[in-house]
C-alpha cells in the first residue's frame, strides 16, 4: 500500500481543519474557473467512476470536474464492468489501481465501497452509499460558506434537516457537528436518525462545540438559518408507496409555514431531485430563498475540490506539491484581485 | 434566463441567412481539420448528451466533435440519469445547467426536448424527436452544398423525398423551403406529410420562393438532383412487421429504375441506418451515385459547427466573440490557400 | 480502402519481428510514462470502443489508455447502437470510419471483428472474441518481456497453460509459438485446444523454432517458467455450472503443489478475472509469484502501444513517420537516462 494513501469514504475519517482546507480548496478552484481559468491540476490523469445505481448529479459533476481540470473521467455504470459478479471487489481494486489514478464509487452497500479502498493502491472517493453521502457534504458545506447569515461565523450557525432520516440527513449532521454548528433532525420518530448516528454526532461535538438534537417537535425549527429536506420514499431498492409515504411525511413538508419557523432571511436547501408538492413546494423550491440550485451547481465545485485535494494535496503528500497548487492558484487570482 | 440564449429545437425558428451561417462555418471547420488544423473551439467545455434511444450516428458524431474542438461529451444513456422520473424534466434542465456549458437531447417525444430547453440556462440542441431531427438537416444540407449540380444555384435544386413520412422526412422539407429549393415527398398515401407538415412548409416557400409537393404521383420524381429515402419500419417503439412493410411501400424502394427517374447525375441519399434490400437495393446504395457515406461523415460536420455556433457564434452574441472564430478560420485557411 | 491499412484481428497475421516491434514501442511508452512524461501521440484522435459484452480490463485500459496519449475513447455499450440490429455490421464499419480514427471490438463472434474489418477504412482491433484475445498477448508478453528467468533468453522460455482451451489459453500459445518460445496446454481431454489450434501453432514452430504440446500429462508441467491459467465456467453465454466445472477442472487448479511442478522461480499468470478457490488459490494469486495484477497493468501498457502502432506505426505507414515517433519517445528517454 502507498504510504500516506486516504481515500474519502467518510468525513469523520477526517479533522475539521483539513474538511476546511477541502472546503476552502475547492471555493479557490470555482473562483478560479468563474474568473476564465481552468487549472490543470488532474492533467493526464483518469478517474474511474464506478456506479451500481443511476446518478444525475454526481456522475455528470464529477465528469465535468475532471474535463475542466484537464483530466478524464470513466463512466463504469451498473452491468458495464464485474464488481462483485465474476470478480470480488478486491480484486477489481487491485486491477484498477494498476490502470487509472483515481477512483469513486457510488454503491448499494457501504461495504461495498470500504472494501473497495481497502483493496485499491489509488486513493477511493465514496460518492454515496445506503449509509453516508460525503461529497454532497462538501458541496453543500460550499453553498453554506457563500451564504452565512450576516453577522455570523460558522459556529453561530443553525442547520435543521426536516423529514426522513436518509443518509443525506446522516451525513448533514456529520459535517455540521464536525465543524462546530448547530445540527437538528426534526422528523416522524420512526424515521430518525439512530443511536449510531447520535453516537458519532456526540463525539464531534465533544471536540467541535458543535450542538445536534434528534427530535419530532417542531419547536426545534425555530431560530433555523438554513432548512433542508429529501426525498421520502426512501432507498431507490425499497420505496415507499406514494399513499404512504405521504401519510407519514405530510406534515414535514418544507412549505411557507416551515419556512416561517426559521430566522429571518432562512435558506431552504435540498440535495435533489425533489418530489415536488410532496418534500417541499414550489413556491419555496423556486423562491429566492432557495440555494438547492446553487447546491447542485456546488456538487461540482466540491468534486473540483477532491480530486486534487486526495490526488496531490493530502496531509501526507509533501508540503513542496502542497504549496505549488496553492501558488498556481494564488497566482491567478491575485493577478485579478480574486484574494 | 440567460439574455439572448437561444437553443436548437426547429430550424423553422431561424432564418435563412442564419441557417446559412450555421451551414458555412461546419464546413469551414471541417476544411480546417481536413487541413490537420483542429481549432480549440470548445476548449474547456463540457457537452451533456442525452439518449432516450440508442443512436449510432448522433451520439458518436457529437462525441467525436467535442474531442475534435478540445471540449469532453458526456453520454447519458437510457436509465443513466433520471429524466422525467423521480425528477421533472424542467429540474433535470435547471441542474444541468450548473454542470455542463451545453445540452444535447435525443428523446421519444418532442415535447421534452422543448421543456427541456425551456428549462436550461444554457443551450439545448435537439438530437431527434418524433417530430423533427435538425442535426441531420444541418448536415444533409452541407451535403448538397458539396455537391451541387454543376451550374445550379441552391435555389433550382429539386429534392425528392420517397417513402414514409418520417421525421427525416418533414425536417428535410423545412430546410429545402426554408432555404428556397424544390422538395417533393412521394409515397403512400397514409405515409404523406400531414397538415402541420405542409403549413410549415408552405409559410417557408412564401418569404424563401422555394416549392413543395406532397404527392402519391410517381411523376413527381422527375427531375430530383437528389434522391432521399428513409426506412420503413417506422418509429422503434412501435415497428411495422416486415410483411406488411414490405406491401405498403415495397414499389417506393430506391433502385435502378427509380434513380433514373431523376436528372443525369442525380444522387442518391439516405440518413441510415439502411434496411438494404427493402428502401434502398445495394446497387445504389454502394454506387457512385450514393451520398449516404458522405452523409454520415457530415453529421460530424454539422454538430462542429452546431456546437460552435451554439455556444460562441448566437445571432445575439457580441459581434466580437464571432468575429474571433471567424479570424482564427480565416487566418489557418488563408495560409493554406484554403479559401 | 486506404492503401496499406492493416486492422489487428489475429496475431498470426504478423510476423515475429513486427510483433517484438510493437512489444518494444509499448513497454518504450510506459518507460516515458513512468518518468512522468505522456506522449500525444493520439493527440486529437478518437478510438470508438463498440462492447457486445461487460469488461473491466479492456475497457478502462483502451480508454486510459487514449487520454494519456491525448485523444479520446468513446464506450459503445451493448445497445448503445445498432451492431448487426437494424444496421449491417459491414454498414456500421463504414459509417464509424467517416466519424473516428480507430475502432476497437469486443464481440461475442469472431466473424463480427472480422466483418467490421473488411467494411472499415481505419484499423480495427480486436478486443477479444470467442475465438482469440490478442491484446491480452500484447499485454502478456510485454510481462514476459519484463520478467524473463535470470539467464534466459525468450527462446528458452517454456509457458505452461493449465485448464480450459479458452480463447486466452488458445492466444497464449499462438503468440509463445510465434516467437519461438515453448508452450504447453495442460488440460482436461475435452478441453484441450484443438486440431485448429493445433495447425497454427505448428505453422508457426516451423519458422520460430518455437515447440508446442498440448497434453493431459502433468509431467509436461516440469520445467515451466510461467504457469498460467484462465477461469472455469466458459463463456459467459454459456456458463458450465459451479458443481460440474469443479468435477472436471479440480486437478488443474494452480495451487502451491502445481506451481512447485514448475522451475525454481516460476511466475503466477492469469488474465483475469480469477475465481479464488477453484482456478487459483488465494495463496498463489497474492504470493510474490504472482504477476496477475502487473499483467492487468500491461494490458494498459498494450493498449497504448497497439494504438499508436497502427495509427501511425505501420508497416506501410511512412519510415518518416515511424521514425519521428521513436525520435520523440528517445529524445525524453535519453534525457533521463533510460534508454
Amino acid at each position: 500500500m502507498n504510504k500516506g494513501l486516504r481515500h474519502f469514504i467518510d468525513t469523520n475519517d477526517f479533522t475539521k481543519e483539513e474538511l476546511i482546507d477541502i472546503i476552502e480548496l475547492s471555493l479557490k478552484i470555482k473562483k478560479c474557473i468563474k474568473a476564465g481559468y481552468y487549472p490543470p491540476l488532474m492533467k493526464d490523469k483518469t478517474l474511474a467512476m464506478i456506479f451500481q445505481q443511476s446518478s444525475t448529479r454526481t456522475r455528470v459533476s464529477f465528469e465535468t470536474a475532471m474535463s475542466q481540470l484537464g483530466g478524464h473521467a470513466q463512466y463504469l455504470g451498473p452491468g458495464m464492468i464485474q464488481l462483485g459478479g465474476h470478480e470480488t471487489i478486491g480484486d477489481t481494486g487491485k486491477v484498477l489501481s494498476q490502470l487509472v489514478d483515481i477512483i469513486m464509487a457510488r454503491v448499494i452497500e457501504h461495504k461495498t465501497v470500504v472494501d473497495l479502498a481497502n483493496a485499491s493502491t489509488v486513493p477511493v472517493l465514496n460518492g454515496m452509499s445506503d449509509y453516508n453521502h460525503p461529497t454532497q457534504e462538501i458541496g453543500d458545506m460550499c453553498t453554506i460558506f457563500e451564504n452565512l447569515p450576516r453577522g455570523k461565523k460558522l459556529e453561530d450557525v443553525k442547520v435543521v434537516f426536516v423529514g426522513d432520516g436518509t443518509q443525506v440527513c446522516a451525513s448533514l449532521g456529520f459535517i455540521c457537528t464536525k465543524l462546530g454548528m448547530h445540527f437538528v433532525h426534526y422528523g416522524p420518530e420512526a424515521h430518525l436518525l439512530n443511536e449510531g448516528h447520535k453516537a458519532v454526532m456526540q463525539a464531534n461535538c465533544e471536540i467541535s462545540g458543535g450542538t445536534f438534537e434528534v427530535t419530532t417537535d417542531r419547536n426545534a425549527v425555530h431560530g433555523a438559518d438554513f432548512i433542508y429536506t429529501d426525498v421520502w420514499y426512501g432507498l431507490y431498492e425499497n420505496e415507499m408507496p406514494k399513499e404512504e409515504r405521504v401519510k407519514v411525511f405530510g406534515e414535514y413538508q418544507v412549505n411557507r409555514e416551515m419556512m416561517q419557523l426559521g430566522n429571518i432571511g432562512c435558506k431552504f436547501m435540498h440535495c435533489l431531485p425533489a418530489t415536488r408538492g410532496e418534500d417541499v413546494t414550489d413556491e419555496v423550491a423556486d423562491s429566492d430563498a432557495s440555494l438547492c440550485w446553487d447546491e447542485a451547481g456546488n456538487r461540482l465545485t466540491a468534486m473540483r475540490g477532491l480530486l486534487v485535494y486526495f490526488t496531490r494535496y493530502q496531509k501526507e503528500a509533501s508540503e513542496v506539491q502542497k504549496a505549488a497548487v496553492k501558488e498556481e492558484l494564488d497566482a491567478f487570482m491575485a493577478e485579478r484581485d480574486l484574494l
